[in-house]
Parts: C-alpha cells; structure tokens; sequence
C-alpha cells in the first residue's frame, strides 16, 4: 500500500493582517509547516496555529525563513552557513516553545521561500540548515526538495528526511522546479495535476515539461491554501488520493 | 552561611552593534540574562552569548522583552496579559533552542525592562508571564524584582523564584526602587552599594531613602556590566562578598 | 452652504499582506490619510496608494503611527515628546517624497491610532507633534479629534487645523469618543450615523450618550474602508451629504 | 588649482547603540552621508546628526541602504528595480524632512553597503536609484563608485553626479575596488594611502594591484570615521591635501 503526507504553509498572518485559510487546509493536510516570525507569523499567531493543528490531528513542523517580512522571504539574500544555522536554531526553538507549551513535539522542519530554494542548490547552507536541525532535536525530519542539496544534507547527518514534490508545478528534465517566471510554471488543470501526483507516488517519476521522465521520491506533497482555487484543488488531491487507496497520514503516525 | 547569587544582563549586541562587556562580566556573575532578539540581541549573539557564558560555568536564563529594539524595551506599552504571555514563550524558546544545542537547560527566565517594571506591579501581567515560564518548563526558575507581584505570581503557580535585590539603586519606604528620574536613585558610591548588599544578605533589611528600614529578601544581585565604572564596581561587589564567606553561586548548582 | 471634508485611513497594506479597500473608498472621500511605514504601509504601498489618490483627485496627507507594526500602532506606549517629533518629521518626509516624485504636495497631517489618541489628551505630545509639522511645512494642515490638544496645540503654533468627528462612533458627555471596550461605543445604524453626521455638520453639536447636547467644530469626518459593511456605510454618508446640498470636497481645493 | 570633497557616512547609531565618531569626523570631512534608518540610524539619530553637520558646515546627503538592520546593509538581496526605487525615495524623504525642518537643503545621495555595490554594476538598479534621486529633486548630487554604472545612470538622466574614489582601499586592473575578501583589498599604510589620493586627484590615475595604471575621475574621497585609527588615518589625508594646496571642500560651496 502507498503512503504520502501532505503538508502546506500556515501561520502566515501578522497582527492584524490575515492571510491563508489556516482552518479550513488543516481539515485536508496531515503536516503543517508553521512561520516562525522572520518571514511571515508573530508569536500570537503560531500559539493560534498551533492549536488549531492540534485540534485535527495535524502534525507540526518549523517553517524558518529569511528575516524579510516585507518580502514575505522570498528575496534570496546573500547569508553564511553561520546566518542560515543561528536564524534556523531561532526560529525553530520558537516554535517549538509553543509546540511544547501544548504538550505536543515538532514533527519536522521545512524551510520557507528563499531559504528553501537556496538550500535545494547550496550544499553549505544546507548542511548548516540539516546540522542546527539535527543539534536541537536529531528526532524531527527535515523537509526539503525531493533530491536537493537539503535532503542529502539531512541524510548524510543523520536526520530523517522527506522528499518533497509539488502538485502544482512543472518539472524540468534535471528534477528541479519549472522557474516561476516560465510561462508553464504552475499546473491549473487540476486532473493535470492528480496524474502528476499520482504518477510520482505510485511510480516516483514525473514526466518534465521537455518530454523525459524523472525518477523524484515523493514522502509528502506540498499543497497551498491561499488564492480563490487553492482550497478546492487541494481537496480534489486529496480525494484523488484517498480514490486510490493512497493512506494519506503525517509521519509521527508512522512511528506509532 | 549565607548564599547569594550574581545575575547580569548580556547578550544584548545587535549585529554591527557592540554594548556590554559580556566576556568581563561572566568572570564576575554567575547567573546570564541573555536577550533574545525582541529589545537586543540577534541569533548570532544568542549562539555567542550561550557559549560564553557555559565555558565560565555561568548558568543562562532566558531575558525577555517587549518588542522595541529602538527603544531598547524600556518603554512601557499597553500590551495584554494574553500578548505578555505569547512575546515570554516565543523568546525563551529561542534562547532555549541554543542552549539545547550546546547541551545545557535554562535555569531562570528574568523579564527586561519595561516588562520587568510592568510585571512588578500588574498582577494579570505578572500571572501571564509566570504561567508561560510553567507552561514551558516548571523546572525553569523566575527571576523577578523582590516582593514584587512578578514573584508572586510565580509562587502561585508553583514555580521556584528568586527574590531579585539591586546593589546601584535606593529603596523607597514600600520596597519598591526610587524610580530613575529621582536625584538619588543610584547609588554611585561601591562602599555604599557593599553595606547594602552585605544587610540585604544577612539581614534581610535594606535602609530606604527615607530612613525606614525594609524587609527584602535577597536571592539574587542584579549587577551592570556596561558604563565605564560597572565593572569595577561590579567586581568590587563580588570581593566584598567573598571577604565575608558568602558563598557566590547559581542555583543550578545548589540544586547538584 | 455647509461645507466638509471625508477622510479615510488607507495605505496600510504591507508586503503581500492585503487591507482595507483603498480603490473603491478613494471613491468616496476626499482626503487620504496614507500610512508611512510604522505602523503599517512600505514604500511600495505608499508610491501606489499615492498615485491611485491622485488620479481620483483625492487629497493627500501623512498617518504617521507608533513603530507597531505587529499591533498596527494601536498600543499606546511611553515616548517622550521629543520622540513624537522626531518620528513625525521622519514619517511625514517619507510620505512627502512620494508626493513629490508625483508633483503634489501634502493636504495634512493625521496621527493614527494610539499616536492620535495620546496626542488628544497629552498637551506635550501634541505640541511635539504639531511643532514637527509646522518645522517641515506651516502650509501643511494639521487633523486632530475635535477639541482635542492636538488640534489647540496646532491652532496655537499657527496652523490650520481640521476639527474631526466620527461617524461611527458614540460621544461622551465632555465630547470625548466613547471608549471603544463600551457597549454602545459603535454607531451601527447608517440612520444614526446620518443624522449624527448632519447635525454635527449643520448645528455643531451632537447629543451624547448620556442625553447632553455637546458642541464640536466638524470640518472632516472620519470614514474607513475595512470591515464588510465599512464601504455601504461610507457610501451612506456621502450620499446624504450630498442629498442635503452640502459642498463635499477637501481643504486644497478651498484654498484654489 | 585641484579640488576634492571628502565625505563619510554617519549618523548609523540606532536607539541605545553608538557606533562611529561623528562628531569627530565632522571636523575632517566636507560631506555628510546620513543613515535613513534602513540599514543603521534611526530618527533621533537623523536629527541630531543633522544638526551636528550643520553646525559645523559641512554638507548633508542622504545615505539610503537594505532594509536589513541586523545585517547593517551589507548583505545583497535579490531586490527589483521598483523596489530600490521605492526604498530611496522613501529613505531620502526622511532624511530630508529633517534637513528641512532645519532650513537646509540635501546636497546629495549616496547608497549604503551592498546597494552601492549592486548599484555599481547592475545598470537596471543603478537607473532606478538615478531616478528615484532625480524625481525627487533634480538639483541633488548622486554620488557613486568612479565610472560605475550609478555615476552613469545619474550622468544619463541629468543630475551632477560625484565618482567616489576610496583613500584605503586598493583597486583592480579593471578600475573595480579589490574586494574585501582579498588579503590586499585594504591600505593600511597612511602614507601609501596619502600617494593614492594625491594621484587620483592631480593625474586621475592609481596604480592596480597588478601594476596597472588605471584612470579615475575623483571628485571625492571615502574615509572612515570607525575603528582606532580611523580618526588619525583621515586627519592624515586631510593634512597632506592641504599641505599640497588642493582647496577640500563640498559642493555646494562650489555652486555659491
């Protein structure tokens, strides 16, 4: 029987600025990466965010960023393993304060925007992001681009990983993601996007937009949950998955 | 015998920005209040900080403040008990996560400024801040101003407190501090903030400016490690402790 | 013929963070108070909200706010008058630049949230204010509660000041808004709201929670854009206003 | 007769930290560049800077830089042209408030850290900053890098520009800075910095590190008021250009 978790983005809101649709994605995903107050989510947020996942049985993770919230931390900025290791111990103990006050131990960490993307790429600040995971708790995973610089640096550490792929974007021939800024970068068919996912669980291949097949190991799908169509597209994955039998569950379940 | 220990605040650089003499002052204190980015302090000096202070045996408490950087959080502002309580989670877990990664546990948590003042006469402030150090880790200790309500509260809710006394400031006839702004707040003379420590410690007394002797319980010494005389003075305190046989040490210690 | 001014907070977006309905309230008023970057607003939200004020021919002035952004300066805290100046200079310029990159000047100046409310009470902080105003551009107009110190702190310095009133909201006996944690503090009824705006606008007085008739100067009324029911309500108004023959247009195009 | 500006950046203390001697610096240099709070400096900080130039004669600029406080602006990130637009109309906005309300006008703009550095070589954000300069007040020198791409967008769009020579830092075959990273990127010779200086500015060449000469256009010359021998370093340029009879002035000296 195939496994996958599915995970999205949440606790993105800042004081009185909402954003996202926390509550009604934790009724869909089995994994939430919480913001942690660089790039996005303040500390009345991540108490609320907590709970709420808590509340439906919905694993939590650190979803560290860039401090850039005016960017929302997507800018990629230049930093040194020594920055992206101190903001990622940060952020992550943040969190964690609030996962612990509940009760409750982070499942995982998944970094946020640019610090994802330079992570996928830069093998040294992917070993410095693995390395603050695995000096605070070496039993939380580590999410990161399925095949990235950031999951082999979890792995070769000793963390426990999880390869990530994404129902809603092209691929390229080497793997990586179809930049934002191509013109198919975004998958809006929904059913181009079930066979995708699909395809990758059941088989760990995705077709990229030039015609070969990639092998990707995909542990857990990244979804969204802001703009008008994100909700129901992430509700007709999850239905597509569930259709075939796919056990859809976080990976704390697993060790159970 | 008679014990006491010395705390400092530190860590309180911002990138560029140098303040403190934190490699001086750890050979004198043995308890660290180290800032945790809301009024100083940034990942980098959190990291810094931590390491320091356990290479000098220094035990670390976590050194929460309001969210004022220009301000150095001595500004008081309207804040809920509920934003109190989430501010007080959100940064000792980001202190806590460098001290977890160095293999070493908080031993207090001390509020900074504004808050510290707040929470010395707020009951509902004071109650936030001691339930967020619980909720967190009863194990943690509260540093709070002596007889204030913040160790009040603290006792309440089950939490091991230290009375905090000061050796640079008077005393008003009700235990509080003479507020800064009066002529004679501070004490400049170090033969004068001895006598006080030293009747502070063994008495339990402390003379008020207006000559009514107060009972205050001394558990803690806050010293100063920035200015040009504080070091000498503080250094001058601990001698004077020394030269009486009062034993010098953080409470971890006592508790081995 | 009876004459006033509608103005509306607006610019207070932030990054990817989305509020208030600038383009649609521009429709309605007369006069934008336009957020400079503290307690919300950034440079790309003020140079758009700036050009979106001048194509509808829309007054433009600066909100200047506490540097909150988290509690979107709605916390009161302590800052010394000389403070207030200076982060009133600072803000001011700011929005300043962007008008002048567009070749229009500043209307006004409008302190927002907890800044306006303390400036109300405080004879100090209102002076500061108004100084900084007046030091940057005596031509510039000062907006201030009606009554209240800041508009006398303005009128005394030697500027033209706008006496503001509120649509929704109740008043106390003394002519003080009704405090916002009271029952009654919000006027729900667009009829009330009408009626309470006209008779301010045509017989300068309203009638007070408590059944006391009060007299205040009305020469702009505070509208807002947020909130479902917020742009119907200001609609509301206009059109009454209208319906009455009375001249709805801002203090620049008076002085033409 | 040869003339020559000298300028430093200043006015980049925030809140409770002090960083720089400027008041020192101010009896050597003839150019101010003042912090816009982005990267360093805050608004008290503006205004007393301010004042201090003014007092002592010399002229102001405005000093843009990152929105990266903890990072002091020296960090590059990924930014678009309308952003570095934005972030300089809204910094010299400020700026110039305060110049204002003290009844001076800026002389000048000159980017901070890693926006002088990106502005230097890409031509896309250097064009945003020449515009962003020149929409706001054509008649302020912008001041860059000697023939970077900044001094010539500021040359293309029609504003007095100023190439930026430094006194102690060595240059490239190519007539860039040696960057930092490199063992020999710093003068520390006074004396050879004394013969750098006196060659820009009489033959407008240097020698490279590699033994080439180089022409550069020095209008005028970095020195810095940080570190030990900061102060004496620049005292000794100062010194050997008047011993030498070359007239040390600003600009707007020159313009009267």
């Amino acid at each position: 029987m195939y496994r996958v978790d599915l995970n999205c983005d949440m606790g993105e809101s800042y004081g009185v600025y909402r954003i996202g649709q926390d509550e009604q994605v934790l009724d869909i995903v089995t994994s939430a990466n919480i913001a942690c107050g660089f790039h996005a989510g303040d500390p009345a947020t991540m108490r609320r965010t907590v709970h709420l996942a808590l509340e439906r049985g919905v694993a939590i993770g650190a979803h560290p960023g860039l401090p850039d919230l005016v960017g929302f931390g997507r800018r990629q900025f230049e930093i040194t393993p020594r920055e992206a290791y101190d903001m990622t111990i940060y952020q992550i103990g943040s969190l964690d304060a609030f996962a612990r006050a509940s009760g409750v131990q982070l499942q995982h960490v998944k970094p946020h925007g640019a610090l994802y993307n330079m992570a996928a790429v830069n093998r040294k600040l992917a070993e410095a992001i693995a390395e603050a995971v695995y000096d605070l708790d070496g039993r939380m995973m580590l999410f990161g681009l399925a095949s990235s610089e950031l999951v082999k640096a979890g792995e070769r550490i000793g963390l426990v990983t999880a390869h990530e792929v994404f129902a809603d974007r092209t691929y390229q021939a080497d793997g990586t993601l179809t930049p934002r800024n191509h013109a198919q970068a975004l998958i809006t068919d929904p059913e181009q996007s079930v066979h995708q996912v699909l395809r990758l669980i059941t088989e760990g291949r995705v077709r990229s937009l030039t015609g070969e097949d990639v092998s990707l190991q995909a542990d857990t799908i990244c979804l969204h949950g802001d703009g008008a169509h994100a909700l129901a597209f992430a509700q007709r994955i999850r239905e597509a998955l569930e259709a075939e039998d796919i056990l859809v569950e976080a990976f704390h379940l697993q060790e159970a």
